[in-house]
């Protein structure tokens, strides 16, 4: 049998195979290496300069680095120029304008963020910080997306040393807007936080809780889109990510290194997105500017691309999944 | 450089690379053959008994047919059982109430739509029209999704046989609520089609026009999600697929069978999706069936999945296109 469940936060349907108990496998597979990988220490010449850098006193574009934000050397977006629209006939069109980035996020050539010291990830954790607070200062961007891709399956580019990619937008993204609207709706309905309440009820429940931290809670939603699918919720309400304070991202960076972790071991290093869902650039003249601060809760999504999505989803917008967030759980729990 | 490009139907916005001139290839992957394929003639036993097929008075369940049309043998939804919704905690639930059928297009064992001979794409036609018919007496279902999978990237199955997968939804789509809305956002304000204004548009312009036929429009949308993305339009108005007469039947197979064996050539046979993109089941109590005959004008999408979605697509709803339509057009139009 199946279940048709609704995904509360952004108002979209997920078909849930209720039935089906064989755990799916599909192993990341890399880019092939080339010679000599250009994000590595001492190969700083081969790309374009610095945005930022945690370095102890060392020369920027030199050695000596721990965490590095470079542009990215195809940039989808720049950050010249100014934001205009156009119309095309029926059509419109805004330039390019925006800010494409890579957080190299060790020195050393390691493809697997689970693989980085706790001390690494936490320096890579407080670079996400200091990108968005200061990304949020350009008035033209409204919306900071960083991800991971981890395998070519998750779309990961041709460089396999373990990196970030953050892409800042002149306007905010759909799914952001679905999201931005469920908790709105919510809140105005209960007056509490979507967020907390639905963490609430995992903690209280248990199927779908994978574990929790000081800090953290870590579930497999109830409308998972895909098998495997993590969401990790600050147990603190937050709106953005930049209120993150020291404590969290030490509790944090042991939290995504276990995560990640056990789902390396259950699903045997799977291909895999990480998105943080940060709120939008707090703009006077946005919609939301107002009510952001009590409705909207940052949070991560981890999602294991082992099946490829069909015609099913690109034509309906929903999707079916073939693992139950429950039993995930249960696997997942099972290896802590 | 690139441009930020709103997608005028669904309101969504896709960044297109208009720089990128190397045109991106992926060989479709087919799953292993195995011992004999459950779709082919003489092995009818094989399969669930068959819910309609073309015969020349052969009997059901055997060999001399010409399309066949079967369940799922794993269904994700099922047509037995009552609609239910159902509350869990603050999550919404819905009993997977629906239709998951397979429609077989030849009894010979090929793997690609544009090697089926003109007749037979005529009689697939033709199939998909009456199960969309037959499935819309089913007041419980609001949606009926007809689409190919061709290739592993496309998340095609286990079966190389060439097929066509059919999901019939207790619920419309969030991506069909889109179009909907934004066609009818567009009658409302101008008392035209969306889609009539759309091709005309583009039959003036040229540059993302492939080609057109007595009946039928492609072209390369203005907002490609996906580089090679084609778009087929009707040139009569019609809200459904069911009201395609016989004529546009003939023409529409050769449309199909040329923009298919071309991309093919093109794109050297590239996993793709094909959708149906069809008006969901007339029913008075839903908000849009009053307007839905003047608004909405089905369309075919053919979309070749060369590169897979990364973490921003999953993060944003929006897409990253490297190939600009512009260009597919007048490549697709150099081998026509």
């Amino acid at each position: 049998m199946s279940e048709v469940r609704r995904d509360i936060v952004t108002d979209t349907w997920v078909i849930i195979d209720t039935e089906n108990d064989s755990i799916p496998k599909t192993k990341a597979q890399q880019a092939p290496e080339k010679d000599g990988c250009a994000f590595c220490e001492g190969q700083e010449s081969r790309t374009p300069n610095e945005i930022y850098a945690i370095r102890d006193g060392t020369a920027a574009n030199g050695p000596g680095w721990k965490v590095r934000v470079i542009p990215n050397i195809k940039p989808i977006l720049r950050i010249e120029g100014t934001l205009a629209k156009t119309g095309v006939g029926v059509y419109d069109m805004v330039s390019g304008v925006g800010a494409n980035e890579v957080i190299v996020e060790t020195p050393q050539h390691l493809i697997r963020f689970s693989e980085l010291p706790d001390e690494q990830i936490r320096l890579v954790l407080n670079t996400y910080r200091m990108r968005i607070d200061d990304l949020h200062k350009d008035k033209r961007l409204r919306y900071v997306l960083i991800y991971k891709n981890h395998g070519t399956l998750a779309g990961a580019s041709t460089v396999n040393h373990v990196h970030s990619d953050l892409i800042a937008l002149p306007a905010t993204p759909v799914r952001v807007k679905q999201k931005l609207s469920g908790a709105r709706e919510y809140y105005g309905y209960k007056e509490r936080c979507l967020f907390c309440d639905l963490m609430f009820q995992e903690i209280e429940m248990g199927d779908r809780l994978i574990f929790q931290s000081d800090k953290f809670v870590v579930i497999a939603p109830y409308a998972s889109r895909f098998p495997f699918e993590v969401l990790i919720l600050p147990k603190r309400h937050m709106y953005s990510y930049k209120l993150i304070d020291e404590d969290e991202v030490f509790d944090l960076s042991q939290v995504l290194k276990k995560v990640i972790g056990i789902m390396h071991e259950v699903l045997e290093d799977p291909p895999y997105n990480l998105i943080l869902n940060d709120s939008p650039n707090l703009l006077p003249k946005t919609s939301y500017w107002k009510t952001i601060k009590q409705d909207f809760h940052w949070h991560i999504e981890i999602m294991p691309r082992i099946y490829r999505t069909t015609g099913f989803e690109l034509g309906t917008g929903f999707y079916i999944n073939h693992y139950a967030p429950e039993k995930a759980a249960g696997v997942l729990r099972s290896h802590l």
